[in-house]
């Protein structure tokens, strides 16, 4: 099946951040693996997903306590594979966030953006 | 992209309740911003998502502790944007709640339909 | 509806553990659901989800005191009805499960397999 998977578009919605620490690698992890397919992948952090993109706060989040690898890594990872990451708007006023908090090459977009964006997607992954 | 939008039918999946009142809000309002693009919304409450629709419940959960906004506040302007709320029968069941226990203006609906409504939805967005 | 369900493929992601006994049931319930009314239907375990496929844990896991149905009894009650379980190879590795510690009869596929699934899915139901 990976032929039709080529330039097809992804869509990851991570909505949980760093006081869930083992559901922040894996929703990454997805979007690295569709991209190395050659697809076109976003990644849209909402909820207390805006958290992870916090200046200060990915590099605290280690899942491997023998590694070096954090979730700052994985973050730096998946914009070098080409992935893009946008942050809801109404999510970080919401959760008290400014746009100095944000770490660099993350874009900001509001919620109807998303809803235009999910339908445009060819697959929309849920975490 | 907005003009796509129009008519487009909408899913919102939501499986949280009280006991997690920071996800409790964002997918009322995806709801409603998806209803403002006129398109036709549903949210379909499951799991521990029911705990939100009970007599009294959502009253008590505020985001904001100086905003007069509740969780009510949000489910009622929810439904004056023209967005129906649908509750999961077997989910109501397994937490034992009973119609006599639902807010009004809620169906109850089955697993099966749920089924149908996602194979019918132009999106659906789980959270 | 219903005759539109019949041969559509059903993709449920399973992304909750043994730690949230109250996310466990219900996502079976909706793979049983549709296979019961002619879908084809897989459940792919990921993240915390790899837990409830360790061998001797979904016993521990019962939602109704008064009742003899454990989590494992709904895992076997799923297969029973035809639904395909896969459990996702990066997550195992990630939180130290081997294929010794795996239940009979779930599948062990790669993170690529899954996005391969979700764009050959007529539903993806995330949870």
């Amino acid at each position: 099946m990976r032929e039709d998977a080529e330039g097809k578009k992804v869509l990851v919605i991570q909505t949980h951040g760093i006081d869930t620490p083992r559901r922040t690698y894996s929703p990454l992890f997805y979007a690295m693996a569709a991209a190395s397919m050659d697809m076109e992948v976003l990644v849209w952090f909402t909820m207390d997903g805006t958290s992870q993109l916090k200046k200060g706060a990915a590099e605290k989040i280690k899942l491997d306590p023998e590694s070096d690898v954090t979730l700052r890594t994985m973050l730096e990872r998946t914009k070098e594979e080409g992935v893009k990451l946008y942050v809801c708007q109404q999510s970080m006023t919401l959760f008290g966030m400014t746009e100095e908090d944000l770490l660099d090459g993350v874009e900001i977009m509001g919620a109807a953006t998303i809803i235009d964006l999910t339908l445009g997607a060819d697959v929309v992954m849920y975490f």
